[in-house]
Protein backbone atom coordinates (compact mmCIF):
# COMPACT_ATOMS: atom_id res chain seq x y z
CA UNK A 1 0.00 0.00 0.00
CA UNK A 2 1.56 3.07 -0.56
CA UNK A 3 1.48 5.74 2.09
CA UNK A 4 2.23 9.60 2.33
CA UNK A 5 4.43 9.97 5.64
CA UNK A 6 3.24 13.70 7.30
CA UNK A 7 5.28 15.05 10.28
CA UNK A 8 4.54 17.76 12.55
CA UNK A 9 6.53 19.40 14.95
CA UNK A 10 4.96 20.23 18.77
CA UNK A 11 7.14 23.02 19.76
CA UNK A 12 9.14 25.79 18.14
CA UNK A 13 12.63 24.09 18.62
CA UNK A 14 11.72 21.00 16.49
CA UNK A 15 9.89 23.13 13.60
CA UNK A 16 13.25 24.58 13.18
CA UNK A 17 15.11 21.35 13.13
CA UNK A 18 12.51 19.96 11.11
CA UNK A 19 13.34 22.92 8.51
CA UNK A 20 17.23 22.67 8.68
CA UNK A 21 16.98 19.08 8.21
CA UNK A 22 14.52 20.27 5.32
CA UNK A 23 17.24 22.53 3.57
CA UNK A 24 20.14 19.99 4.22
CA UNK A 25 18.46 17.25 1.97
CA UNK A 26 18.46 19.98 -0.72
CA UNK A 27 21.81 20.58 -0.83
CA UNK A 28 22.43 17.30 -0.16
CA UNK A 29 20.67 15.85 -2.64
CA UNK A 30 21.63 19.14 -5.37
CA UNK A 31 24.95 18.22 -5.35
CA UNK A 32 24.60 14.97 -6.71
CA UNK A 33 22.57 15.73 -9.76
CA UNK A 34 24.07 16.93 -12.71
CA UNK A 35 20.46 18.67 -13.66
CA UNK A 36 21.42 22.77 -14.94
CA UNK A 37 19.07 23.99 -12.49
CA UNK A 38 20.15 22.05 -9.30
CA UNK A 39 22.15 25.13 -8.33
CA UNK A 40 18.64 27.29 -8.17
CA UNK A 41 17.63 24.33 -5.07
CA UNK A 42 21.28 24.18 -3.82
CA UNK A 43 21.83 28.17 -3.13
CA UNK A 44 18.31 28.83 -1.93
CA UNK A 45 18.29 26.23 0.29
CA UNK A 46 22.01 27.13 1.55
CA UNK A 47 21.11 31.16 1.86
CA UNK A 48 18.01 30.13 3.66
CA UNK A 49 19.67 27.89 5.89
CA UNK A 50 22.12 30.75 6.82
CA UNK A 51 19.27 32.78 7.59
CA UNK A 52 17.79 30.21 10.11
CA UNK A 53 21.16 30.52 11.91
CA UNK A 54 21.89 34.11 12.05
CA UNK A 55 18.45 34.06 14.34
CA UNK A 56 18.82 31.09 16.78
CA UNK A 57 21.13 29.62 18.95
CA UNK A 58 21.43 26.61 17.45
CA UNK A 59 24.38 25.26 18.90
CA UNK A 60 24.07 25.47 22.53
CA UNK A 61 20.21 24.26 22.18
CA UNK A 62 21.31 21.17 19.66
CA UNK A 63 24.06 20.33 22.28
CA UNK A 64 21.91 20.09 24.84
CA UNK A 65 19.54 17.81 23.15
CA UNK A 66 21.72 15.34 22.28
CA UNK A 67 22.83 15.31 25.95
CA UNK A 68 19.31 14.60 27.27
CA UNK A 69 19.01 12.26 24.65
CA UNK A 70 22.16 10.18 25.87
CA UNK A 71 20.90 10.64 29.70
CA UNK A 72 17.43 8.77 28.06
CA UNK A 73 19.53 6.06 26.27
CA UNK A 74 21.57 5.30 29.38
CA UNK A 75 18.90 4.06 30.99
CA UNK A 76 19.13 0.86 28.85
CA UNK A 77 22.43 0.25 30.20
CA UNK A 78 22.86 -3.20 32.00
CA UNK A 79 19.29 -3.59 30.87
CA UNK A 80 18.75 -7.64 29.97
CA UNK A 81 17.98 -8.27 26.48
CA UNK A 82 19.27 -4.89 25.19
CA UNK A 83 22.26 -4.98 22.90
CA UNK A 84 24.63 -3.56 25.23
CA UNK A 85 27.64 -3.15 22.22
CA UNK A 86 25.04 -1.21 19.72
CA UNK A 87 24.11 0.98 22.65
CA UNK A 88 26.99 1.89 23.93
CA UNK A 89 28.40 2.44 20.16
CA UNK A 90 25.48 4.60 19.96
CA UNK A 91 26.57 6.76 23.19
CA UNK A 92 30.13 6.72 22.10
CA UNK A 93 28.75 8.27 18.76
CA UNK A 94 26.07 11.10 20.69
CA UNK A 95 29.01 12.26 22.80
CA UNK A 96 31.35 12.66 19.66
CA UNK A 97 28.91 14.64 17.70
CA UNK A 98 27.57 16.47 20.49
CA UNK A 99 31.62 17.46 21.08
CA UNK A 100 32.76 18.60 17.76
CA UNK A 101 29.17 20.49 17.67
CA UNK A 102 30.23 22.27 20.67
CA UNK A 103 34.35 22.75 19.32
CA UNK A 104 32.84 24.66 15.94
CA UNK A 105 33.74 27.92 15.43
CA UNK A 106 30.40 29.49 14.94
CA UNK A 107 28.39 27.77 12.62
CA UNK A 108 28.07 28.88 9.49
CA UNK A 109 30.48 31.36 9.72
CA UNK A 110 33.13 30.40 6.91
CA UNK A 111 30.25 30.43 4.52
CA UNK A 112 29.21 33.88 5.69
CA UNK A 113 32.60 35.40 4.85
CA UNK A 114 32.93 33.52 1.45
CA UNK A 115 33.35 35.85 -0.82
CA UNK A 116 31.88 34.32 -3.88
CA UNK A 117 28.30 33.23 -1.65
CA UNK A 118 28.55 36.98 -0.43
CA UNK A 119 28.47 38.38 -3.83
CA UNK A 120 25.41 36.30 -4.87
CA UNK A 121 23.43 36.03 -2.04
CA UNK A 122 21.30 38.99 -2.10
CA UNK A 123 20.14 38.53 -5.69
CA UNK A 124 18.41 35.39 -4.58
CA UNK A 125 15.82 37.28 -3.01
CA UNK A 126 14.88 39.45 -5.94
CA UNK A 127 12.11 37.43 -7.92
CA UNK A 128 14.35 36.02 -10.89
CA UNK A 129 17.25 37.77 -9.57
CA UNK A 130 19.73 35.39 -10.44
CA UNK A 131 19.98 36.05 -14.32
CA UNK A 132 23.34 35.90 -16.01
CA UNK A 133 23.53 39.70 -15.96
CA UNK A 134 22.48 39.98 -12.49
CA UNK A 135 25.32 37.66 -11.49
CA UNK A 136 27.85 37.08 -14.14
CA UNK A 137 30.21 35.78 -11.44
CA UNK A 138 27.52 32.93 -10.87
CA UNK A 139 27.34 32.50 -14.45
CA UNK A 140 30.87 31.81 -14.63
CA UNK A 141 30.62 29.34 -12.21
CA UNK A 142 27.64 27.43 -13.72
CA UNK A 143 30.57 26.98 -16.78
CA UNK A 144 32.82 25.34 -14.85
CA UNK A 145 33.33 21.42 -14.58
CA UNK A 146 30.77 19.74 -12.96
CA UNK A 147 33.54 17.75 -11.25
CA UNK A 148 34.51 21.88 -9.73
CA UNK A 149 31.04 22.56 -8.92
CA UNK A 150 30.07 19.74 -7.13
CA UNK A 151 33.77 20.12 -5.37
CA UNK A 152 32.56 23.70 -4.51
CA UNK A 153 29.28 22.36 -3.38
CA UNK A 154 30.51 19.50 -0.89
CA UNK A 155 33.04 21.85 0.44
CA UNK A 156 29.96 24.41 1.15
CA UNK A 157 27.71 21.65 2.34
CA UNK A 158 30.94 20.47 4.38
CA UNK A 159 31.59 24.00 6.61
CA UNK A 160 28.01 22.56 7.74
CA UNK A 161 29.08 19.28 8.92
CA UNK A 162 29.01 19.61 12.76
CA UNK A 163 25.44 21.15 12.77
CA UNK A 164 24.27 18.25 10.20
CA UNK A 165 25.63 15.79 11.79
CA UNK A 166 24.03 16.48 15.34
CA UNK A 167 20.90 17.09 14.03
CA UNK A 168 20.40 14.39 11.39
CA UNK A 169 21.31 11.84 14.40
CA UNK A 170 18.96 14.22 17.00
CA UNK A 171 16.01 13.76 14.65
CA UNK A 172 16.76 10.03 13.53
CA UNK A 173 16.72 8.93 17.36
CA UNK A 174 13.73 11.28 18.26
CA UNK A 175 11.54 9.66 14.90
CA UNK A 176 12.60 6.21 16.50
CA UNK A 177 11.63 7.01 19.80
CA UNK A 178 7.81 6.84 18.59
CA UNK A 179 6.00 3.42 17.54
CA UNK A 180 3.72 3.99 14.42
CA UNK A 181 0.31 2.59 15.97
CA UNK A 182 -3.20 2.18 14.19
CA UNK A 183 -5.98 4.93 14.70
CA UNK A 184 -9.07 6.32 13.54
CA UNK A 185 -10.19 9.85 12.84
CA UNK A 186 -13.92 10.07 12.84
CA UNK A 187 -15.52 12.86 10.84
CA UNK A 188 -12.34 13.55 9.70
CA UNK A 189 -11.21 14.82 12.74
CA UNK A 190 -9.01 12.87 15.98
CA UNK A 191 -7.53 14.33 18.87
CA UNK A 192 -4.56 12.98 21.50
CA UNK A 193 -2.88 13.75 24.47
CA UNK A 194 1.28 13.73 23.69
CA UNK A 195 2.68 12.79 27.18
CA UNK A 196 5.81 15.10 26.73
CA UNK A 197 5.65 14.44 22.97
CA UNK A 198 8.04 17.14 20.53
CA UNK A 199 6.95 15.38 17.30
CA UNK A 200 4.10 13.67 15.24
CA UNK A 201 4.41 11.32 12.56
CA UNK A 202 1.42 10.17 10.16
CA UNK A 203 1.06 7.51 7.94
CA UNK A 204 -2.00 7.81 5.57
CA UNK A 205 -2.85 5.96 2.54
CA UNK A 206 -3.31 8.86 -0.43
CA UNK A 207 -6.42 7.52 -1.68
CA UNK A 208 -7.92 8.92 1.23
CA UNK A 209 -7.36 12.28 -0.96
CA UNK A 210 -7.14 14.31 2.24
CA UNK A 211 -3.95 15.51 4.21
CA UNK A 212 -3.99 16.26 8.18
CA UNK A 213 -3.79 20.27 9.67
CA UNK A 214 -2.20 19.85 12.93
CA UNK A 215 -2.65 21.88 15.79
CA UNK A 216 -1.25 21.13 19.42
CA UNK A 217 1.71 21.49 22.06
CA UNK A 218 3.73 18.77 24.04
CA UNK A 219 0.37 17.83 26.01
CA UNK A 220 -2.11 17.39 23.94
CA UNK A 221 -2.93 17.64 20.02
CA UNK A 222 -5.70 17.44 17.17
CA UNK A 223 -5.73 16.47 13.48
CA UNK A 224 -8.21 17.58 11.16
CA UNK A 225 -7.84 15.85 8.05
CA UNK A 226 -8.75 18.05 4.95
CA UNK A 227 -10.13 17.14 1.74
CA UNK A 228 -7.32 18.12 -1.16
CA UNK A 229 -9.73 18.52 -3.75
CA UNK A 230 -11.77 21.50 -2.83
CA UNK A 231 -15.62 20.74 -1.76
CA UNK A 232 -14.63 16.95 -2.05
CA UNK A 233 -16.11 14.71 0.60
CA UNK A 234 -14.32 12.88 3.29
CA UNK A 235 -14.56 9.38 4.30
CA UNK A 236 -16.90 8.83 7.90
CA UNK A 237 -13.64 7.05 9.14
CA UNK A 238 -9.98 7.67 8.15
CA UNK A 239 -7.38 5.13 9.22
CA UNK A 240 -4.17 6.12 9.87
CA UNK A 241 -0.76 5.20 12.25
CA UNK A 242 0.49 7.75 14.09
CA UNK A 243 3.70 7.75 16.03
CA UNK A 244 4.04 10.24 19.71
CA UNK A 245 7.68 11.13 19.73
CA UNK B 1 36.48 25.82 -27.43
CA UNK B 2 34.48 25.76 -24.61
CA UNK B 3 32.68 28.68 -24.88
CA UNK B 4 30.52 31.11 -22.09
CA UNK B 5 27.75 33.10 -23.26
CA UNK B 6 27.03 36.06 -21.39
CA UNK B 7 24.06 38.14 -22.02
CA UNK B 8 23.08 41.88 -20.93
CA UNK B 9 20.01 44.05 -21.71
CA UNK B 10 20.63 47.96 -22.60
CA UNK B 11 17.41 48.63 -21.04
CA UNK B 12 15.15 47.65 -18.18
CA UNK B 13 12.06 46.17 -20.41
CA UNK B 14 14.90 43.57 -22.19
CA UNK B 15 16.02 43.13 -18.81
CA UNK B 16 12.68 42.10 -17.99
CA UNK B 17 12.31 40.08 -20.72
CA UNK B 18 15.31 38.12 -19.71
CA UNK B 19 14.52 37.27 -16.09
CA UNK B 20 10.78 36.03 -17.53
CA UNK B 21 12.87 34.21 -19.96
CA UNK B 22 14.93 32.54 -17.12
CA UNK B 23 11.95 31.53 -15.02
CA UNK B 24 9.93 30.11 -17.95
CA UNK B 25 12.89 27.77 -18.63
CA UNK B 26 13.39 26.85 -15.27
CA UNK B 27 9.71 26.18 -15.42
CA UNK B 28 9.86 24.05 -18.56
CA UNK B 29 12.57 21.89 -16.90
CA UNK B 30 11.15 21.21 -13.67
CA UNK B 31 8.08 20.00 -15.95
CA UNK B 32 10.07 17.27 -17.28
CA UNK B 33 12.48 15.66 -14.45
CA UNK B 34 11.46 13.42 -12.24
CA UNK B 35 13.68 14.43 -9.34
CA UNK B 36 12.10 14.80 -5.81
CA UNK B 37 13.19 18.18 -5.45
CA UNK B 38 12.04 19.73 -8.71
CA UNK B 39 8.97 21.23 -7.41
CA UNK B 40 10.82 23.76 -5.37
CA UNK B 41 12.58 24.88 -8.44
CA UNK B 42 9.06 24.92 -10.15
CA UNK B 43 7.22 26.90 -7.76
CA UNK B 44 9.72 29.53 -6.81
CA UNK B 45 10.16 30.40 -10.48
CA UNK B 46 6.49 30.69 -11.03
CA UNK B 47 5.83 32.59 -7.82
CA UNK B 48 8.67 35.32 -8.98
CA UNK B 49 7.12 35.25 -12.48
CA UNK B 50 3.76 36.31 -10.97
CA UNK B 51 5.08 38.49 -9.36
CA UNK B 52 7.50 40.38 -11.69
CA UNK B 53 4.06 40.25 -14.08
CA UNK B 54 1.87 41.69 -11.31
CA UNK B 55 4.67 44.68 -11.37
CA UNK B 56 4.64 45.51 -14.81
CA UNK B 57 2.12 45.84 -18.02
CA UNK B 58 3.62 43.14 -19.99
CA UNK B 59 1.24 42.36 -22.62
CA UNK B 60 0.74 45.86 -23.96
CA UNK B 61 4.58 46.17 -24.15
CA UNK B 62 5.44 42.74 -25.76
CA UNK B 63 2.56 43.45 -28.52
CA UNK B 64 4.00 46.65 -29.40
CA UNK B 65 7.18 45.45 -29.66
CA UNK B 66 6.31 42.32 -31.64
CA UNK B 67 4.59 44.95 -34.14
CA UNK B 68 8.05 46.77 -34.41
CA UNK B 69 9.66 43.04 -35.25
CA UNK B 70 7.27 42.93 -37.78
CA UNK B 71 7.25 45.91 -39.35
CA UNK B 72 11.13 45.85 -39.36
CA UNK B 73 10.96 42.29 -41.03
CA UNK B 74 8.53 43.36 -43.69
CA UNK B 75 11.43 45.57 -45.20
CA UNK B 76 13.23 42.79 -46.21
CA UNK B 77 9.90 41.79 -48.36
CA UNK B 78 10.48 41.79 -52.41
CA UNK B 79 13.99 41.77 -51.60
CA UNK B 80 15.84 39.58 -53.77
CA UNK B 81 17.90 36.77 -52.00
CA UNK B 82 15.32 36.74 -49.29
CA UNK B 83 13.47 33.48 -48.61
CA UNK B 84 10.11 35.02 -49.54
CA UNK B 85 7.97 32.20 -48.19
CA UNK B 86 10.05 32.38 -44.75
CA UNK B 87 10.25 35.45 -44.22
CA UNK B 88 6.01 35.08 -44.50
CA UNK B 89 5.53 32.52 -42.21
CA UNK B 90 7.43 34.49 -39.70
CA UNK B 91 5.74 37.20 -40.40
CA UNK B 92 2.60 35.17 -39.92
CA UNK B 93 3.83 33.85 -36.42
CA UNK B 94 4.60 36.90 -35.18
CA UNK B 95 1.01 38.32 -36.24
CA UNK B 96 -0.26 35.39 -34.79
CA UNK B 97 1.47 35.29 -31.56
CA UNK B 98 0.78 39.06 -31.20
CA UNK B 99 -3.13 38.87 -31.45
CA UNK B 100 -3.30 35.51 -28.99
CA UNK B 101 -1.45 38.26 -26.37
CA UNK B 102 -3.84 40.51 -26.92
CA UNK B 103 -6.65 38.32 -26.68
CA UNK B 104 -5.67 36.76 -24.10
CA UNK B 105 -6.97 37.58 -20.61
CA UNK B 106 -5.34 39.59 -17.48
CA UNK B 107 -1.65 37.76 -17.88
CA UNK B 108 -1.14 34.82 -14.84
CA UNK B 109 -4.57 35.98 -13.39
CA UNK B 110 -6.17 31.71 -13.87
CA UNK B 111 -3.06 31.38 -11.58
CA UNK B 112 -3.79 33.91 -9.15
CA UNK B 113 -6.95 32.72 -8.26
CA UNK B 114 -5.57 28.98 -8.36
CA UNK B 115 -6.77 27.78 -4.65
CA UNK B 116 -4.05 25.13 -4.67
CA UNK B 117 -1.13 27.69 -5.53
CA UNK B 118 -2.87 30.47 -3.19
CA UNK B 119 -2.76 28.22 -0.45
CA UNK B 120 1.38 27.57 -0.93
CA UNK B 121 2.53 30.76 -2.51
CA UNK B 122 3.50 32.85 0.89
CA UNK B 123 5.17 30.22 2.41
CA UNK B 124 7.36 30.23 -0.28
CA UNK B 125 9.11 33.38 0.63
CA UNK B 126 9.81 31.94 4.64
CA UNK B 127 13.41 30.36 4.91
CA UNK B 128 12.67 26.67 4.68
CA UNK B 129 9.06 27.40 4.81
CA UNK B 130 7.48 24.73 2.26
CA UNK B 131 8.00 22.08 4.73
CA UNK B 132 5.83 19.21 5.29
CA UNK B 133 4.34 20.64 8.44
CA UNK B 134 3.92 24.07 6.97
CA UNK B 135 2.36 23.04 3.55
CA UNK B 136 0.60 20.11 4.24
CA UNK B 137 -1.41 20.35 0.93
CA UNK B 138 1.60 20.67 -1.30
CA UNK B 139 2.86 17.63 0.50
CA UNK B 140 -0.08 15.55 -0.15
CA UNK B 141 0.37 17.26 -4.12
CA UNK B 142 4.19 15.75 -4.11
CA UNK B 143 2.69 12.46 -3.41
CA UNK B 144 0.42 12.11 -5.54
CA UNK B 145 1.69 9.89 -9.00
CA UNK B 146 4.26 11.67 -10.67
CA UNK B 147 2.45 11.78 -13.85
CA UNK B 148 -0.47 14.05 -12.42
CA UNK B 149 2.07 16.35 -10.95
CA UNK B 150 3.31 16.99 -14.63
CA UNK B 151 -0.27 17.41 -15.60
CA UNK B 152 -0.80 19.80 -13.26
CA UNK B 153 2.71 21.79 -14.05
CA UNK B 154 2.00 21.27 -17.54
CA UNK B 155 -1.21 22.94 -17.08
CA UNK B 156 0.13 25.78 -14.83
CA UNK B 157 2.45 26.39 -17.80
CA UNK B 158 0.03 27.01 -19.98
CA UNK B 159 -1.57 29.19 -18.59
CA UNK B 160 1.51 31.14 -19.13
CA UNK B 161 1.61 30.19 -23.05
CA UNK B 162 0.48 33.48 -24.65
CA UNK B 163 3.49 35.45 -22.55
CA UNK B 164 6.28 32.49 -23.37
CA UNK B 165 5.28 32.44 -26.71
CA UNK B 166 5.47 36.18 -27.63
CA UNK B 167 8.21 36.80 -25.13
CA UNK B 168 10.83 33.38 -26.52
CA UNK B 169 9.71 34.43 -30.21
CA UNK B 170 10.76 38.33 -29.83
CA UNK B 171 13.91 37.37 -27.93
CA UNK B 172 14.83 34.99 -30.74
CA UNK B 173 14.57 37.21 -33.10
CA UNK B 174 16.20 39.70 -31.12
CA UNK B 175 19.04 37.79 -31.23
CA UNK B 176 19.32 37.06 -34.25
CA UNK B 177 19.82 40.16 -35.49
CA UNK B 178 23.41 40.54 -33.98
CA UNK B 179 26.14 39.28 -35.70
CA UNK B 180 29.18 37.60 -33.48
CA UNK B 181 32.46 39.72 -34.17
CA UNK B 182 35.71 38.76 -32.63
CA UNK B 183 36.61 42.06 -30.31
CA UNK B 184 39.84 42.46 -28.21
CA UNK B 185 39.98 43.97 -24.52
CA UNK B 186 43.38 45.23 -23.42
CA UNK B 187 43.76 45.25 -19.85
CA UNK B 188 40.58 43.82 -19.50
CA UNK B 189 38.27 46.74 -20.75
CA UNK B 190 36.17 46.96 -23.59
CA UNK B 191 33.92 49.72 -24.69
CA UNK B 192 31.79 50.91 -27.99
CA UNK B 193 28.91 52.62 -29.62
CA UNK B 194 25.81 50.66 -29.32
CA UNK B 195 23.52 52.44 -32.17
CA UNK B 196 19.93 51.93 -30.37
CA UNK B 197 20.92 48.02 -29.49
CA UNK B 198 18.71 46.73 -26.43
CA UNK B 199 21.00 43.22 -25.69
CA UNK B 200 24.86 42.88 -26.08
CA UNK B 201 25.92 38.69 -26.27
CA UNK B 202 29.40 37.74 -25.46
CA UNK B 203 30.87 34.55 -26.06
CA UNK B 204 34.49 33.93 -24.12
CA UNK B 205 36.22 30.76 -23.39
CA UNK B 206 36.41 30.05 -19.83
CA UNK B 207 40.01 29.25 -19.33
CA UNK B 208 40.48 33.30 -18.84
CA UNK B 209 38.96 32.34 -15.81
CA UNK B 210 37.00 36.15 -15.77
CA UNK B 211 33.59 37.20 -16.02
CA UNK B 212 32.39 40.78 -17.62
CA UNK B 213 30.79 43.24 -15.81
CA UNK B 214 28.90 45.28 -18.34
CA UNK B 215 27.31 48.89 -18.00
CA UNK B 216 26.06 50.75 -20.87
CA UNK B 217 22.36 52.24 -22.56
CA UNK B 218 21.31 51.91 -25.95
CA UNK B 219 23.74 54.36 -27.62
CA UNK B 220 27.06 53.36 -25.64
CA UNK B 221 28.23 50.40 -23.30
CA UNK B 222 31.51 49.18 -21.51
CA UNK B 223 32.55 45.89 -20.33
CA UNK B 224 34.88 45.62 -17.39
CA UNK B 225 36.33 41.62 -17.44
CA UNK B 226 36.72 41.06 -13.41
CA UNK B 227 38.85 37.52 -12.24
CA UNK B 228 36.50 35.33 -10.85
CA UNK B 229 39.11 34.04 -8.45
CA UNK B 230 40.00 37.04 -5.93
CA UNK B 231 43.64 38.48 -6.54
CA UNK B 232 44.02 36.59 -9.93
CA UNK B 233 45.65 38.59 -12.75
CA UNK B 234 43.83 39.29 -16.03
CA UNK B 235 45.46 38.67 -19.26
CA UNK B 236 46.80 41.42 -21.53
CA UNK B 237 44.71 41.57 -23.89
CA UNK B 238 41.11 39.13 -23.72
CA UNK B 239 39.70 37.97 -27.20
CA UNK B 240 36.39 37.35 -27.10
CA UNK B 241 33.01 37.36 -29.61
CA UNK B 242 30.82 40.55 -29.19
CA UNK B 243 27.28 40.30 -30.85
CA UNK B 244 24.91 43.65 -30.80
CA UNK B 245 21.40 43.10 -31.02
Amino acid sequence: MQITNFEHPLNEKVRIYLRLEYLIRQMQSACQKTDQWQHQIFFRALFDLLEILEQIQLKAELAKDLTHQASQLKRWLNVQGVDQQALLDLLDKLELNQRQLMTASRLGQELRNDRFLNGIKQRFSIPGGSCCFDLPALHHWLHLPLAHKQSDMLNWLGELNEVSTALLMWLRLTREQGQFLPQVARGGFFQHEAEDACLLRIQICPSYGVYPMISGHRGRFSIRFIPFEEGASIAETIEFKLAVC
